[in-house]
């Protein structure tokens, strides 16, 4: 695409002075109706080094107030960075609704320079564009308006402003090495990313080429494009969006019926403590080698009102140095975190590798609760499903162990432990007249859950059901399907 | 991702056997909601000669009602198809609303084929590839199902289905050369295939691999893979279809509004005829070069109520070789239209190349008429700008010379005319109540016309405004235009 793709012609100097005055313009009114309309933009300067993206950044820049756009600059990832997966960089910068981000190199730049220096293997970088083509299809399905700029030039321009640069005392230090090399292997650079660009060209999040000649007509370009773009955003964000549902992918395991599981299920006291006193000591044998070997592990729960979530995680984390995990309680999402991505509160807390995180309930509330209250459209919840398979394989391309715990009861149970706390002094803080009412809607609840078990129950992330009608069976099981997954995943 | 496929576990027979039982059933079952609400599916095998595509496809449609579905055995195109757009084969074959549509191979494998064999160029495939994408795509945005399948075996099992059936005198017709070219060339192939895959695996058609290694376990992963998309396509229809409006790709021209166009333009009578006789003359040799070169023309007329088309239209058509030629006179569409995407019709009316065709009315009555009368949804029109600029590419690539006229007059011309045919017994067949109604809603149609314009006056299928205040000087004016057009062409 790239290298087929034939430049428009440089309008006059005059021409081009006109039409950047009314583009200007035009940005600063699409500024505000962005704000007004809530808008997220996300805008992706990449290309060739010495193509002049920083200092056209600085120009479009500089008309929008300073309150309504972030710049980041994304050269290196941080060491604390390359212990995340892949995407945790830009997932965690994307803007708020009705904020601008301006990126100044991205994921592209990366990826196709780690592929470039042989960083990362064929199959690696092909595993990387698919997980780039899914961010990006991702956050338009959500309502983000995704911009990406390749500014080009030709060889021998970037040699003659290299050159040049690297002359001039001032400008010496803006030459890096990679540029440099950039120069030297020109066409091979040429050959990969005309691929990726053909590659991540999708009709949700296209690529535009900047001729990058000149500072002043990339700027036109830049411009003219932003607006034409946020006004196919702003179209869309017209009418209540609705995205549509894709077609599973994923490898999914067989999933029995919540009612079809039978919950007679016990242990005995004596058993119970012999058998957690082993487990945990082996699951803390196992975190040590977890934590070398760098393997992240993430447990996500998920369960009834009063099934007993509480005490099973601290039966695993009981068994954990406590350098070496957290666990992260999720309540109703903060206003920044309602104004992004649902995912990307998750994203934010994902661990370290070698570490553990456990989620005392998940992301897996928007098809429960926010589906069952309407806290978001038909649309969203019914997507979410294979956005969260989606997230759930990053996880595990990263090499994750990913395990998701449902904690099942009955509702005489239920009953029974609402009312034994209603009746404990020590234990009123644990019921709530949101529990009452949740209970209330379990049938409900239980066609959502049964539906989410059933999408999300891939080969990669399986769900296990922990019967907890009898908490010390649950835990009991909980401890060995821990165990288990992680020997598995060290065995490797 | 062919290559890095791993193959699920081929389950038991008896194991198979139940599936199957239900798998099939459940088919049914959905063939009949297929049916009920008005769901085309287009359903594509694709894959390995002798992979068992044709065997496998009479089993899945032995259970379905022959009444609600066609099969279409899609090899090499003929000498007819040859001269149409490549995808023209595809377009015209796509099922009606609440139907299926078996393709016993498809564009995939026409395109590889052509790829391997040096019949097209790597940038001609890459084009391709471009045009299936936005195929795929916009059948998905206008509510069709497409699930595509690649039926897969090793090279090994390859030659022993082949020696077999080529040993058996009943079979030994089945073997093509292809088929041994094919597994001659296996790795050859299989890296193609790889890259087609790849590039076009999109989330709103991704590609499904069949393991044919067995033709009962083939079938149950079709049946299977059927049932779940035709579900996601279910729920998808159930609430208004709402696909994502594009950001524009395609180069714009510059398009000033009606409102700036003067239309004070007039032709002496006596030039008009000297003019007119030496264009005509003119055009009928072009014709005839372009008959020779197998150059296509097509000419698209719209403009206001007795803007004077037909007047204009004849004087083009006057001047060629009525064997090359057909004008197409769009009026609403036929049931059989109606339960098609939009632009079937059109496509179905392409001439062969070399030949021309002038659309009196056209495709743009999606976002005039379609858009004012309701007949379509907000979304459909809105997103129909893009679906157009891209139909119109199509056709760009196939060599065709696109032209597009709008026939301007303003208000005060038309109420003369109007009033002129009222007036006139032999002309009043063209007036009627429509028209008066349409009239009222001028201004209305101006904005329609003023955006249609804007957003479709690409660079490779431009839009002309006709001033026809004085028709004779709009015929002129056409005339010139087709005329340079196609000097430009045959100079190409």
């Amino acid at each position: 695409m790239l290298k087929e793709w034939v430049k428009d012609d440089r309008p006059s100097d005059e021409e081009l002075s006109a039409r950047l005055e009314k583009a200007r313009a035009e940005l600063m009114v699409r500024q505000m109706q962005v704000k007004e309309k809530g808008l997220p933009v996300l805008v992706v300067f990449d290309g060739w080094g010495a193509a002049g993206k920083g200092s056209v950044l600085g120009r479009v820049i500089k008309g929008l107030d300073p309150r309504f756009f972030k710049c980041e600059t994304l050269t290196e990832p941080t060491s604390d960075e390359l212990r995340r997966p892949f995407l945790y960089r830009y997932f965690v910068r994307i803007p708020k609704e009705g904020k601008f981000s301006f990126f100044d190199g991205s994921w592209m730049g990366e990826v196709t320079s780690q592929f470039l220096h042989g960083d990362i293997s064929k199959k690696q970088y092909k595993e990387h564009l698919t997980s780039i083509k899914r961010f990006e299809r991702t956050l338009n399905d959500n309502g983000y308006l995704v911009v990406k700029f390749f500014f080009h030039i030709d060889e021998k321009i970037q040699r003659k402003r290299l050159k040049e640069l690297e002359e001039n005392k001032h400008t010496k230090w803006r030459v890096s090495e990679k540029d440099k090399w950039q120069n030297k292997h020109y066409d091979k650079c040429l050959d990969v990313y005309d691929e990726y660009i053909e590659a991540t060209n999708q009709f949700v999040a296209p690529w535009y080429f900047i001729d990058s000649s000149a500072k002043k007509w990339s700027e036109l370009q830049v411009t003219e494009i932003l607006v034409a773009s946020i006004d196919t955003a702003l179209a869309n964000a017209e009418s209540e969006k609705k995205a549509p549902l894709l077609q599973n992918t994923f490898p999914l395991r067989e999933t029995p019926k919540l009612s079809e599981i039978s919950l007679d299920k016990t242990i005995e006291e004596e058993e119970y403590k012999k058998e957690l006193d082993v487990l945990q000591k082996r699951l803390g044998q196992l975190h040590n080698e977890l934590y070398h070997k760098k393997i992240p592990v993430i447990i996500a729960y998920e369960g009834w009102d009063a099934a007993g979530k509480g005490g099973n995680i601290k039966r695993i984390a009981g068994a954990l140095d406590p350098r070496g995990y957290e666990v992260h309680p999720i309540a109703s999402p903060e206003p920044a975190e309602k104004a992004r991505h649902y995912l990307w509160r998750f994203w934010n807390r994902l661990p370290k590798d070698g570490h553990i995180a456990i989620f005392d309930r998940t992301w897996y509330g928007r098809v429960m609760v926010e589906r069952l209250e309407g806290f978001c459209s038909e649309n969203d919840w019914q997507r979410a499903y294979n956005e969260i398979n989606e997230f759930e394989k990053e996880l595990a391309d990263w090499n994750a162990v990913v395990i998701k715990f449902w904690v099942q009861i009955d509702k005489d149970t239920q009953l029974a432990r609402f009312t034994d706390r209603q009746n404990t002094p020590e234990k009123q803080w644990k019921i709530t007249d949101e529990d009452w009412r949740n209970r209330e809607k379990w049938d409900q609840y239980e066609e959502a859950i049964d539906e989410m078990l059933q999408k999300t129950n891939t080969k990669y992330a399986p769900w296990y059901v922990l019967e907890s009608n009898d908490k010390k069976y649950a835990r009991i099981k909980a401890l060995k399907i821990v165990i288990k997954a992680i020997e598995k995943k060290l065995a490797e």
